[in-house]
């Protein structure tokens, strides 16, 4: 069998033909992928600045300039796996509750198959709705977090659908395993003397960004490692086996 | 009695000092006021590139340059009227419909006193609740609106509240006088052979872009005025004179 | 039988979906379509700031707010005519030369169907590898150049092929009519009293942007028709029914 | 006798070579030109904005486009002239009565040559010391002041020197013929109800931007020559000829 | 008693209401605060790129994200100090030497008050004036002087005041207590072999930006600690209980 | 002797005055200098993204801001060399293969004279015509290139010359000395698992990226020198005393 490549740079400039993730193909769904890109443009849910809504479409710009094999570690995703760009889900700019609905519903039809999705965002509430989806095939899953921010809010200006609320409605509709659950990097001010003790409380991880400064992730990785490497490996097995 | 001035140039540089419009004071309502400046930095309600929610903060950062005579019209605002800058309304920019609420609500409590308000936007959904307020007070209202679209679909993906809806609301709302709504500046293309058929259908008067171009724009003046002049000069009056 | 639609900003948000123009679908070929538009993302033939490369990229991407109807001109071409999006043409950008002969390859094969092809760029050069490949087809062409230079240019730093000579190579292989070579908008500075001598010792119509300059253009377009409307209309049919 | 010209694009790509205006020669002093263009990038007496202090630099680096004859004009000065950018003054960036002396200074010394200065700025005030030195050479000149401001105050923040008073300085002075002064653009808002009433007071001609909207220029452009046609033409003799 | 607190996301969005540093109340004076925030708007002092004067404006924006407690530190700033943004000093932006002046009344204002103001510049030489009005009250300081530069230039153009001059003015005036000045992260290239000889000999203590390169800067912290730590202490005592 | 040094910042401001490197002095030719500058500003042989056409124009404007002491260093260059800026190699920005020949051109040209060349380019493909001048004169030489990439294509887009190919040329051409020629910092990601291979079979010292990471350099830069110290102060010696 022969995979799908990246459209090569000495077929097309790198400034012209499709602009899919990766110069990948696109496809009209999952069947038959490995592993496939979305995009999910939803930037209603942020705080201060949007924009990310371009998200998708701009990065996908710019990974024109990706070749396929990672001279650093070796990679070479498309020696063995198929993967194509699946496009970006409808979400619904003036409905933020109504976007949280689309994506669950893209991605269930997505997980309808074999596939492993990765997504294009897009802002931090997309996660909730891709958890849902995911939970619903495989059952609570192990997270690795890197953020700035634990996005464990009750609500924000009320509001329970937020980019700062997805890990607690995440964790309400037990999505997550919390022992399982690393939030890697977070930082900055916050509402109260120590926005990170929900997230501590409810068993998850947390390694401040302090804690990351001027030292190898090195140790930090084998910890994650240990404690999800297995289901990790398992549910990629399952994903592809299913 | 003396009436607020815009702060000088020659007291304090135009790029420093408060950012208000056109470096008025602040006021905390519209108590004994004539006019006031109100921001109200909704962008969710847009169809593609958002960012006017920063559009009140800049409006008033480039309004530092204004000075308080208009030497082409001779108009002295501020030689015979109380203006302020009541600061911004409390949007919910995660949920619409709430917004539009917001909206409404801001404006019923600003127009419980006297004043005329001038609004800095913000997408063009935010006429929708500050016509609802309007219309409370005065009863349906003349309009002139001028724009590319005449933002008059039933719905946008779905939803009743867009940035591309108010019109329709507005008018299913009874909030106007359709002989007297004017929509100036219709141009583009569209959904349809022709959008602008709604608006006549109702009797708005529509003039395209197209009737605009290479003529002066006074006969078209004269045509509002000669319409709504009077009203114009009578809510003006019931405005300031309650 | 139905045509293909741009798609609609009810079905996916306008900054989300595939950046193809117009939001049209995509093709690989132009079989069965009536017009296609396809990008030539050549800037390596421009004398001062490159960056066309980036040309059909952006105007894809901006054209995702075209709607189908001009409510102007009253134009629907999406209810009579088959349009596609067929992509980019594979230029080599370290080398003009192949670059020409790769975009001529290119609208040979186009137009071996009954396609109108409508081009995005890319800098002036284009023009010229287009026009063989049409005058290849039907013959020398009437040719109607709005631009700010007559790109009548014998070489430049010592080329034949660059930004400012396209015109003159398509005289020089008899790919135009002259009497039916409009030039409009001309303007600027130049190496020598009258660049413009050439085009009008050609028989060319030159029109000077001075010209243009504050008065209706409705007479020239008139004179435009006048010249070239026949050979247009047979032209088109002649396109459309091979 | 040969003329200087610019460098053509067919010796040096326009992005490349010396940055000088039009790609003309540098020359170290006014000696034997008959025109020169010399840089003022002072902008420490603005009011709100800075950055003109680089406009020297950059209306040079773009000028590189500049070619030797206006098409639309017939104009071929390197055809008749000597003409080379002799460079920037030597601003004092900290104090502006300074800047002042030093550009009324390097005026006088290009002055001392039979040139005619094309100056390059910098913000409004520049014009004040540059009539200074014309006017100790010339005496009292005819001014065609283009513009939205008269810049006639009499002090900004209690300076005599800011980019809004060089024109009352150059009436205080004696350097100006006011009947022979036309400030031509003049528009916006102000500190009084007429701003313009000191020029005209003074004798200038006030011509505001309403009056030059929606109609020709040439009666206002005769009405100018009229009345400084003879001056300008004597003035030109005598700068060329002295 | 109640502190002030800023605004917090929940209650406005932080792309509206009013831009003061931190989203904090504004006040006229410093009457009743532990510590204010005051813009000092000044730019005309510096050698190339301008820009500055906006800084307090852009700077009290992008502050609108902060929150109140600092996450890494534990930091908690408005349980115990009153603070407010007294906006900014009207410096005069066509006099620097005026400037230095307004700047020094400007502090010795908000001094009569037991406040600990923190500045938002801003170019370099306001520190000089900053510094002359601490003194008169409290005596010489230590100081801690993060920058690429020392700043102890004679004059600049042959000006005393100007953005690379201000710790010499302060060192001239008896403004530093010179064992207890550090000057830290000193670079870049200079006028002569030694550019910091001067501060070295004048006792401060140089600490380049070389030595602060890949490695902890606890150890220099601890060095500045050590040295002014009680006097820093001793000195908060004094400003906040007068 | 007395050495050309840059334009001082209170002679001239750092905006005004000619952009050459540094401020230096401009030179016709290489002649009497021990170093010179010279841009080169193709940018026609890169893959996606043009632009380094304005580098040389838009370095020197920036590098105004340079002064001749580096006080980190201790180099004071300027205290024993004449050095000068000779401007821009006027490439042919519309063939590829006719700028590599002038390019080589002036090279040759320049190092006719006792003087070493210091390059602002311009895409990485001038590297090889610069070295085919260098061996013209002084033999195969010693290399130490940092870049994330080899550029050891053998063609790209079936081009020859290429910006990704000027090493693989240089190496057929016999201009480098393989044993002395280091590549330092590739990364990134390739068209075949190992686009270093062919680096490391030809004899190149090739040091990734993640070599470099989190680590002092100083052992890499020791190794250099051991391997071609004193290759470089013999070639020094060489090109300064011919």
């Amino acid at each position: 069998m022969s995979f799908n490549q990246p459209l090569g740079g000495n077929e097309m400039p790198r400034f012209g033909g499709p602009a899919t993730m990766m110069r990948l193909p696109s496809a009209a769904d999952a069947a038959g992928l490995d592993a496939c890109f979305v995009g999910v443009p939803l930037d209603t849910a942020t705080s201060n600045r949007a924009g990310a809504r371009f998200g998708p479409r701009e990065v996908r710009a710019q990974s024109s300039l990706l070749r396929p094999f990672n001279l650093g570690t070796g990679a070479a995703p498309f020696e063995s796996l198929q993967v194509a760009d699946v496009g970006d889900v409808a979400i619904n700019t003036y409905n933020v509750e109504d976007s949280v609905r689309r994506i669950r519903l893209a991605y269930q039809q997505l997980l309808a198959h074999r596939v492993v999705p990765l997504t294009i965002g897009g802002d931090h509430l997309i996660t909730y709705p891709i958890l849902q989806a995911i939970a619903q095939k495989h059952g609570p899953v192990a997270l690795v977090h890197v953020d700035a921010h634990a996005d464990v809010n009750d609500t924000m200006f009320g509001e329970k659908l937020a980019h700062g609320t997805p890990m607690r409605r995440a964790f309400e509709d037990g999505l997550l395993l919390p022992k399982k659950t690393f939030q890697i990097g977070l930082r900055g001010s916050g509402y109260s003397p120590d926005d990170f003790n929900w997230s501590r409380s409810r068993g998850f991880t947390v390694v401040t960004a302090e804690e990351c400064w001027d030292s190898s992730l090195e140790p930090l990785m084998q910890r994650v490692f240990n404690r999800i490497g297995d289901d990790a490996a398992a549910g990629m097995r399952r994903a592809l086996n299913p």
